[in-house]
């Protein structure tokens, strides 16, 4: 994507006119620098914003990798819908409408401990699920969040970080929704057998979805690719989110392009994979719930960047004293 | 103040009741429990906001430490009432109602590099007029950021700062509004030639703040003081603010029970004040402004947690299994 270096230093010149010390709003500042480079204009909105939360089952489970029955995937699908979970309130409190998708809870993927998690043209039914829900994404909202919702898929993200960092399952591998240091050490070495299995190429990123991936990170790996093809801004979340990040700049260097990073969350592993994304995240407030909780609160801040720059009054609007 | 242990069980364990895994939502639920327990009831609400703005000028700007003229303070005061500043954004947008206050613009605090800030009497009035405010804002509001604005007053928080830990001046001395380093230099010389020629006593906070204080430094560490006796939680936010809050609890070990940490500035030493105070603040995202910004943000954040406690689906009512 290009970014056009005149509209940069145009909206830099605008926001050290506002009334505050040059650069004073720190990161908020860059957010908005960033925001307008991908909208293409000096006024970037994020008035209408939504959030896709990507819902989906994983064969692994059957390793014992998740305290919680794949069951509760469909039961958290029905409360989203009722409005009653995490993600819904922070939605609601943000003025961001939620999108709940069925990306893939039955059939659910393969146990990618024993064989691939899925053949390579359901891989690409994956990213081109997600790809279409960002077309229609980007026709509707100013601003993207993406999130998860599937019993095991810290798992899945787990293996990809360890297939593209080279990093030892025992560092990628960590509590998920809850599991004991003994459950951890399994999951783990649930990975390390898969990886033993599948003999990865970190370059062919959909073979390593197709190997060891969720069907909902296949789905946000194709919305990331869509949104940065077609400027659209987007949010992410934690672990699964961020493991289909890695997906998707495998598949193209510029994939994110266009993404803000949320938080980091308290999963063990998740430090690591910023890392390797480069990324900065607006907020680190222990929290480990996905569903996309972390971005939604993130672009709370990233609409209260976008207030500031377009209400604040300016220098000789207040007719404040420039200082020396 | 007391705080219940039984209240704190109950509230985590409606907080584990709700549908996500127990603890998942990170330094939200502890947020949540602490209001609870300031509050002193299950239910904890944030539904009125408040935040004070204290406004006071410097007479240490004489020595030239500050990048803007004196002027700019009331200059400012003028622009919150016409609500074209960056905390008038803020607090638009997270529904918090701003009270400015005069708390020192004309007349100034003497040059404290040459003689005492004010004398006794004047530093209890700037605690009696914050505890008067905090009187006022009890009664309307259910939590409360506190700010300021005051040209110079890095100056008075760095000097408070290494009266109260012994860090050397050109440690606690930094850029404020954009000082350069020179400017920085001279900061940290001027606020050594003041605690030279004062002699401070690190646990007689009325004369620490008499002798190197500001107006509205002494006004927000009175409203600290009255809002810990009187169970109203509040917000603080950066630098001064946190100056204000040694202050508070040189004078009462107490003073900080009610106390929320809204960020952590770009300010050089706002880091190791902070650890001073043993504080661990909600936002970390460079910004150096004041006025309130960094409490107004994090007030959002702790809106966001008490509408989870009280807006979520309990497992129960979900129907979602609740795992191993």
């Amino acid at each position: 994507m290009n970014f056009d270096p005149a509209l940069e230093a145009h909206v830099r010149a605008r926001l050290d006119d506002l009334t505050k010390p040059p650069g004073s709003l720190g990161r908020l500042e860059d957010a908005v620098v960033r925001l307008a480079l991908i909208q293409g204009t000096e006024n970037p909105t994020v008035s209408r914003k939504g959030l896709y939360v990507f819902c989906a089952n994983h064969g692994v489970t059957a390793e014992g990798i998740s305290p919680f029955p794949s069951e509760v995937t469909s039961q958290m699908v029905a409360n989203f819908h009722h409005g009653g979970a995490a993600i819904n309130v922070l939605c609601r409190r943000e003025n961001i409408e939620t999108v709940i998708v069925d990306a893939g809870i039955d059939p659910a993927t393969r146990n990618f401990a024993q064989e691939p998690a899925m053949s390579r043209e359901r891989a690409e039914a994956a990213l081109a699920l997600g790809s279409c829900c960002a077309a229609e994404a980007a026709a509707r909202f100013d601003l993207v969040g993406l999130g998860e919702m599937g019993i095991g898929n810290t798992t899945p993200a787990a293996a990809i970080l360890s297939a593209i960092t080279g990093a030892d399952p025992s560092d990628t591998a960590g509590a998920g929704t809850g599991s004991d240091p003994a459950q951890v050490a399994h999951k783990a070495s649930v990975i390390r057998r898969a990886l033993a299995l599948h003999a990865l190429d970190p370059a062919d990123g959909i073979a390593m979805l197709a190997a060891v991936g969720g069907f909902e990170i296949g789905a946000m790996a194709g919305f990331i690719l869509h949104a940065s093809r077609n400027r659209l801004a987007i949010m992410l979340d934690g672990f699964p989110c961020c493991a289909a990040a890695l997906i998707a700049r495998a598949i193209d260097p510029h994939a994110l392009d266009t993404a803000f990073f949320g938080h980091r969350s308290a999963e063990k592993a998740h430090g690591l994979m910023l890392h390797a994304l480069h990324a900065h995240p607006f907020l680190d407030l222990g929290m480990r719930l996905g569903e996309g909780t972390g971005a939604a609160l993130a672009m709370g801040l990233l609409d209260a960047a976008v207030k500031l720059y377009g209400e604040m009054a300016t220098f000789s609007q207040a007719r404040v004293s420039i200082g020396q």
